[in-house]
């Protein structure tokens, strides 16, 4: 049987005492760098793993170098084993390069219902009236395109190419190209794999490097592609945050995320 | 001279090899158990002072055991000494016990305009019409409030021990008591002052243990109290989100707060 790319490209093999062996992938980067979310959900797959948890449920990545195709070595530490969730670090390298480091609690994320629910998700046109995520990015080519399925709602769609300006707003629908389900580890994938909410303000284009990146699994996402919501707010000394929200087809939230992330040079 | 009690509550002495030695300081707890924004603050100085930075820029925490007063050991490990941010892992402990887990990037925190500020402070009344936040929270004193001045907005004031029922949503003003003035280690302690905003709403009182806090300091503040809000909008699973903002007195953001938390039992 033929499994799905996400699940290979994210595949990790225990080499005893809370170190596990995966690799970085070819074809999910953006201009040679793998995505930010693609490797956290190595990394995130590893720390599950060792936690002998289901999921993901709160995660905190620092990125300190770009991760390039090849094998990485992850370190995944249990700090606490608790009823509810377990509390791991992980840090994850190439050779003598940390990439990540990260924080997270695992265990099992919601089913059903809210208690509470302020908001629901972006209103976006069928996913079939939404434009694809281009395969360029400033210029730079977006091989992670071939792997996710990302359609922009039609008033973002041309920002980064067409030099309009918009309002740090960006959404639209998220998901595999080969038809994989989401899941919880997708999650961390979905949470950064849209142009950056920047791109459609008046900024310098160029690569934006994410700082740190959190993701909280607020659910386990139902079958069908996802409703993704990505927004800045504020710019200041050259760094910004962008706050995400994913919504799966039973309208429910299924991730809130939030990066700290530093603004292309002029 | 005699020295400010934040300053003398959050002090940290190296021993050495990234270790260092504070003290969980009486007075600053909520039911005995010290306030989360207060220990962030002791392990945040740690790991700022072993950076030899000047400010916590992004710092996450992980919250594993409450804090009681006593000493506590600190291990600040550098990952990475960037140019513009050091990045940095910590640990608290209280003998075997492991407190908190944080991991931050240190550096020089901005200073002057926005580049972008899509939104502006809270509207508040003047501090002295808004009554201090009380000394007890669900029936459990609040030493903490002995330490610092929070006022909260006339509106959601009273819901704690009113039983109205709000819109998740709280505001004030933070200084601390004794007229320390606000730096950057001060906003890792405003981001957790207030009750939570979930006490606004029709759910079950009692403790409600933080799991994660992320804190992203965007500037230093200008002198004078702080302008804060926080506000939860979804609760799933028993667990909820609490985003906050603090702005400082020239109307510049100066802080963004996340936190992961879990709801009160039933």
């Amino acid at each position: 049987m033929h499994g799905y790319e996400f699940d290979e490209a994210t595949a990790v093999q225990s080499s005893g005492d809370g170190c596990w062996r995966g690799e970085v992938h070819d074809g999910w980067d953006i201009g040679g760098n793998a995505n930010g979310g693609y490797v956290l959900a190595i990394l995130g797959r590893a720390m599950r793993d060792q936690a002998g948890r289901r999921d993901p449920v709160t995660l905190t990545a620092h990125y300190l170098a770009p991760s390039r195709p090849g094998p990485v070595e992850i370190e995944a530490r249990v700090i606490k084993a608790g009823k509810r969730f377990a509390t791991l670090t992980g840090e994850m390298r190439q050779g003598d390069r940390v990439l990540l480091s990260a924080i997270g609690a695992f265990g099992d994320a919601a089913e059903g219902d809210f208690e509470l629910a302020s908001s629901g998700p972006p209103e976006l046109p069928p996913r079939e009236q939404c434009p694809p995520r281009g395969p360029r990015n400033g210029g730079v080519p977006v091989a992670l395109m071939s792997k996710i399925d990302v359609r922009l709602h039609p008033d973002v769609s041309d920002f980064s190419e067409s030099g309009q300006v918009g309002n740090g707003e960006i959404s639209g629908w998220f998901s595999f190209a080969d038809g994989r389900p989401n899941d919880t580890l997708a999650l961390l994938l979905a949470t950064d794999a849209f142009l950056p909410a920047v791109f459609t303000l008046d900024q310098p284009a160029g690569w934006v490097p994410t700082v740190e990146l959190n993701v909280q699994i607020r659910g386990v996402p139902a079958p069908g592609p996802l409703r993704c919501q990505f927004r800045t707010r504020f710019i200041r000394g050259g760094c910004f945050e962008e706050d995400g929200e994913v919504w799966d087809s039973n309208g429910r939230l299924v991730a809130l995320s939030r990066q700290f992330a530093l603004a292309a040079r002029a």
